[in-house]
């Protein structure tokens, strides 16, 4: 069923859920899913709407017309997307094949509701698991020496790939900051550990010598600042003395391929709303 | 802060949120929370809002006068409560003290919203802890051969004590259809399995005889079926081939008491709907 | 590292541990990991030793030799096995590709240590998706009105196939009797509930009908009576009233091939140990 | 059922099993339970025996003096300790009675195998609740300026009541190092957040901010490093963007008095061994 996505968020004060309520029923339009948040601490209002494309009497830039007054009136940050339009996403990984492969087999099943233009790596490992799937892969080496050569080659096969979204399937190389803006809220990443234990490299290093009973994955967006940004996803498996650092990596692995996805999902479906460094999930 | 929470069922139909969001706007309510539901399966549309009380022109009755063109225009099954009203919880147990300990310990610790006029139990063992907390206990013995004696006697309780909703907290014992009707959606039991699996007697036994390796409880509203209404909660613990029945009894307690107090509380503030023997949770 | 494992399982009585410790210091056996349980209920006893195979002075067939006599004074089941002997695991699949698919990359990915020789599915659908793993793919359809003939081309593949192991990796179709007492708790089937809830077909659902809150899968050995063999692991996912029957379907997925990883793992590395239609693990 | 608990950690190698399985079988030791554990990554061994004592021919005194010199043949740390001799256990807590309600009920319903001397709190808000138990509650009020002073009357305290054990259940004051050294390995905290995140004061706070998506409580021994202490247990609870810090609290709670009651039961069973600042859990 296709439907428009209206995701607003704007400073909290009567009215709001009336004001859209009534545009949309004045419309007829029919309403599939509905929520709301009210964050009291700092007086800022979140909703999003799935209204039945064939219900309403305009296609997206009619929307956008009509919905602009409102939208302006509550000072509104606002989008409305068209579930009909897939988000293109960019795969990025290196040697590790699992959230790459698990994502690859989602997309496959049409689990996840995406184009993937292409997939960029570091390596040319997983080159005939990606093509097997009928998708393009760009083997673009990075260089320590001279990055900047390298990212500049990624950051055109992105435009080229008109892509929405850039996943970090366990890239392990951090991505320049130009290209970080340019695609604010708009890079995902995946890390493995409960952030914000064990920042930076080798986490399950660090969890083995901590000795932790609970390992962990992360998905956020990417911001500059290291592994600091507004978490998505997250969950754990549970460890024991048992289990060496080889170990949790293995049981590691499926936390993290299962983190990834269901945050890749929330963002394709526009449930996922930042503000303050923090996100919104109307799952 | 005082809400009045606005809980409403009914058929689904284009309009029905921006009626109410209208008629909530018009008299300048401030929504702190709203929540919706579509059933797409039977059609059904089910929403709870939470008003700022002060936000509100009138009372409860007032509120109630000037909904009830709305109401009756969708066919709606509603009520409205104001949050300052604490619902009366009768707690009925036996002779096992771990949820009576646990509830009692959350209202003590003002986790839980309600009153408690009085704990009824057909034994005398828990008579000292529930009078420690300032609350009366009713030892009401339950002869097998003459259970109506014992449950004329509970009724009479129950009524004196102006009861809003009774809790099963491992009576063990099974209430009489009566009561159950004149209950109905209002009497919580807490059962030791994950249901429907292991209904009836002894499900720790049944568990350890099947050789699950989780075992559950449940929290769900009476209906006059043994183990079969509406499930309001329900969770699991893991369990191993060392684990003696036993220790399965030992390991779902805590899992009966925290799903039980769950399922209050959901129930406390208004957030379970039940339809075609199902529940609708908005928490 | 290559080691031997030793599974025994037999009457509990003073000296076991003993016998079998001495046994392998007499040897100069380096124990790698030890695991015992007694079971209390019924007196049974049952040990796991991984002991480095170069540490030891004999062969498998040399082991087989020395500890004879103690397992026959101790009325032993037992086996002994060297990791080095890979299993060969036959896959059965229908036209579900998300346990397959996860069942392969883990293959793939150095993970599940097992060889491979082929998979047998009753649709063409996965063939691709298999034979670019370098794995020979089977099509056997079965014909309802003549399910014998199709059974006996599986058998004979299985043969063919020197099979030590069978998954139904949601084969979807019930193995003849005759299979599944000659694989006898070698044949492991993933189902997709939470079991004993929801025997049988279509157990979203049902799952769905009875308005659960968690639903489950459970990886198990296959018996004579459906559904009913010993249960190797289980799990479960949260659900809510916002989950159709396809988003269950959809959650379900990742329980199952979990699940079912797990179990096979288990399973592989000789962790299973089955008495009384339970198992006993040691992970 | 008593029994003897033999706990042993020493260097790794070959024939430490045999040689206690020899002693225990010797002495017609019926062992309930055993559990190894070799850590490859720094050659130690671990082991943990449970015998019933009316099987061997001596009681604690006599074990100790017959195995002493296999204990000095393989540099074991070890100790034996007897079921039948329960362990004292000094509470300590501030005003937040959530923990320590749920310890004393436990204990009171006999599944805390100890006994509890006394409470110590730096408040004299939980005395009733703690004196309904038939426990004696000492207030020794902490003066920040004058510290010592109370820390003084807190070891006499401990002193007089020969504990063995000493349980932090929120207790939120930092013991004197000299405390904690006299009582290593046996003081044990339950901090709030999933350490290492969030130490320190007001972790809830820490995590609201930082926007995760679970919230977690360690329970751990004391060092002389504030919240750095070989963890025991640990757990975690799903939050969401509509969980206030209030709220977050109230969830953190549940976690918080499960993961410590399940450190201390793991504790009063003999069953953490430390070394290396992690812990292995024989349960």
């Amino acid at each position: 069923m296709r439907t428009f996505r209206l995701v607003i968020a704007c400073p909290d004060r009567v009215g709001i859920v009336a004001k859209v309520s009534n545009f949309l029923a004045t419309y007829n339009g029919w309403i599939t899913e509905a929520s709301h948040h009210s964050d009291n601490q700092n007086g800022w209002f979140f909703m999003r709407h799935e209204i039945r494309a064939d219900s309403l009497p305009f296609d997206l830039a009619g929307f956008r017309q009509a919905f602009a007054p409102i939208a302006s009136e509550f000072a509104m940050e606002w989008q409305v997307t068209d579930s009909a339009q897939k988000k293109r996403v960019v795969l990025m990984a290196s040697r590790e094949s699992h959230c790459l492969a698990d994502l690859l087999h989602r997309w496959h099943s049409n689990e996840l509701d995406c184009d993937i233009p292409c997939v960029i790596s570091n390596h040319d490992d997983l080159r005939s698991m990606v093509e097997w799937h009928g998708i393009a892969f760009h083997h673009v080496p990075v260089d320590p020496q001279n990055k900047q050569l390298a990212f500049a080659e990624v950051s055109r096969l992105i435009e080229t790939s008109q892509a929405d979204v850039i996943v970090l399937a366990r890239y392990m190389q951090i991505l320049p900051q130009q290209l970080c803006q340019a695609f604010a809220k708009r890079v995902i990443n995946i890390h493995h550990s409960f952030l914000p234990s064990f920042v930076g490299a080798k986490p399950y290093h660090q969890a083995s010598l901590r000795g932790v009973k609970l390992i962990g994955a992360t998905c956020h967006y990417v911001t500059e600042e290291l592994d600091a940004g507004p978490i998505i996803e997250q969950d754990v498996a549970r460890v024991t003395h048992r289990d060496s650092i080889e170990e949790m990596v293995r049981l590691g692995k499926d936390v993290e391929k299962r983190v990834l996805a269901r945050g890749l999902r929330l963002h394709l479906e526009d449930r996922v709303l930042v503000h303050d460094n923090k996100t919104v999930l109307f799952d």
